[in-house]
């Protein structure tokens, strides 16, 4: 990617959002696949609201139909695959339970086109030998090295389709519905009331901001839904975890706030000040995340009519910042230095370039330190969790 | 990845070789990307007799029933998305010929997981807007740098199982069956007689080694049918274009032979008695690949009962050296070089490091330089094109 230079004001498009979005790949220091530990933490501490989801899901006493998981949203990292484990294993639990033979099971992880699919790949143990249906969780669990699943990648957005009609038994996302599919044009207009004058984030900006913020989501979250309704089988569920609010204001972001609206705004604003980018290469960057609030959700869900919704509910998910040594200011900034870097690093690359971008992180970090211990206690992440299955009014269309 | 020291003797094992074996990925001189025009010329060669395939394949009256198409080493160019594009709409066609609504379309490209999915992922182009059943052949064409097909990535060995058990309607294989997934065991032993001392590659080599190749060639293609057989559905139909020889003698590799038994061969010798590396690091390294007469290929799909044989045939299907200067000999040298390592560069670098194997294919191009002319005369690629359904007696059990 040729690095944009620092003050041409090339401001990145909404083309390229969806061509670049993505976490950051390989495995280096601020590599997804390294700094996703807190995703881990939170996961397990919603396992048992998605084998409750799980339950919903109807299933099937013929071994011949393939039982097929999708995971949206998988980036690079193993808890993809884990989670996936999870999934099949509780679904052959079930299969037995009922007396049923299990039959075979496909999982399919998607992310957007510019997901580092490869590091993914090379990630997933080998398939059970003799792999076929019928396999049962105690051959499972004795190869707890091995896959009892196929698999395949799949580059797109999920805000379009992605899966044939019909042909999906489960979908999963965790940590990904709250990347919306573009920046609102009006928030990247200087003239408009709309813009995003002198921040990076609609943390703290003003009331149009934050309503545009919303509209996008909302927007965005209705042509998932769409989306999904075609492509989940009758009996089918979905079950979504991603970033939430407790406050009713859009601008009003929580811990994502902290994280994007006080440190790291202010590294930008150090840039600018220092001369290195001008006042509005730096307006001209947005971060594309909106942490719903549980009415914003709703709103939309009940709007579509396809889904009806099982749970829905907003969890204290904790610190994203995982440290060893709460006390050590400089560890504190560098951990939050790289929580920033891994979801957002790509995209602060494209607009100012690796060097600039290295400047500006190396400012998160130094500023992050000298407030470390206050930043551990206030910076908690909120996760909307949503139980989903397809409504039977739809189901009937079948 | 890190080096093998030169000396050390560490022999690359089989297991690796699943693990490595892949086109150069990326977008290098030496890349897959840059270096398969010469597979696109000899797939447009044979696109009458994919047709013809395309056209065994039972379609049903059916607009719910997804149209799946697997493209089986698919590496990471153009050449697998140009083959798709042509094969989806040959099939809608037949269903609008039918008076048939055409259904939704879903290929999976397949490969290693060494292979550069990344890079092929960023070449496909954008799902038509509102994609669903029913998009006619004029609507394909009118969007020509759009796709009427979803999309996944399947990383793993067709040699094993990769899909669920009656989903796939027509299965593709284009320049991939050639690889074996194994150098035999008794070849890599310094004290069989099958060790293929003093050579990289069966071409020339004694006849126990060739048949040591033959038995494992014939037992991995036993194992694909096997899987293939479980994974199609009825009525479905298989393409396969593999290297194949004239010769009824295995160590008579014709093309490929030429490729890598001769400069090839003698820059592996150059490197030996310059000291570079011993004899015997030299002779643990062996081109995974085994051009098969038509012979070796009918004894086992006969054996294997699964399929019938539509059509088989070897077809000459020329040069793999593209060049602008055939009288230049220093761009026929490169162009030989750039053709051994785009195939096994990466295994090369495995085994003796990246800056011997630079050292190896410079010696290659040098080599080849000095008879570049009648080395073109010369090399000429044969290719068996066989066209497969699922046996009616199989169908029957599903």
């Amino acid at each position: 990617m040729a690095p944009a230079k620092g003050d041409k004001n090339v401001a990145l498009s909404n083309m390229n959002l969806e061509r670049l979005l993505s976490m950051k790949g390989g495995k280096g220091e601020a590599s997804y696949a390294n700094n996703s530990q807190a995703q881990a933490v939170h996961a397990r501490s919603v396992l048992h609201l998605l084998k409750e989801t799980l339950d919903t899901v109807h299933l099937e006493d013929n071994p011949n139909i393939t039982f097929t998981v999708v995971d949206l949203g998988c980036s690079c990292g193993s808890n993809a695959i884990n989670t996936m484990d999870v999934i099949i294993k509780h679904i052959i639990k079930r299969y037995q339970d009922l007396g049923f033979v299990p039959p075979e099971f496909s999982a399919f992880f998607s992310d957007l086109p510019s997901n580092d699919f490869n590091t993914l790949f090379q990630l997933f143990p080998p398939l059970l030998v003799n792999y076929g249906g019928g396999v049962s969780l105690e051959e499972c669990l004795a190869a707890d090295n091995h896959r009892s699943y196929f698999v395949a990648g799949v580059p797109g957005s999920f805000y379009r389709r992605l899966f044939p009609a019909r042909s999906i038994s489960f979908f999963h996302s965790a940590f990904s519905l709250h990347w919306i599919s573009q920046i609102p044009e009006s928030v990247m207009e200087k003239k408009s009331k709309e813009y995003n004058r002198g921040r990076v984030f609609i943390h703290g900006a003003s009331e149009s901001t934050g309503n545009a913020y919303k509209k996008q989501f909302q927007a965005d979250l209705a042509s998932f839904l769409k989306c999904r309704s075609l492509e989940i089988k009758k009996g089918g569920s979905m079950f979504l975890v991603f970033l939430g609010r407790t406050s009713p204001d859009p601008t009003d972001q929580g811990g994502p706030g902290l994280l994007f609206g006080t440190h790291f705004q202010h590294a930008w604003d150090d840039l600018v000040q220092e001369g290195l980018i001008s006042s509005e290469k730096r307006d001209d960057f947005n971060i594309p995340l909106y942490a719903s609030s549980l009415q914003d959700f709703k709103e939309v869900v009940e709007a579509d009519g396809s889904f009806v919704i099982n749970r829905l509910e907003l969890f204290k998910g904790g610190s994203p910042l995982v440290v060893s040594r709460p006390d050590d200011g400089a560890e504190v900034g560098r951990a939050l230095a790289n929580s920033c870097r891994t979801v957002s690093g790509v995209l602060v690359d494209a607009h100012i370039g690796e060097h600039l971008s290295n400047e500006l992180f190396s400012r998160v970090a130094r500023r992050a330190a000298s407030q470390g211990k206050q930043l551990l206690d206030q910076i908690q992440f909120f996760h909307i969790v949503a139980s989903l299955s397809l409504a039977q009014s739809r189901s009937q269309n079948f």
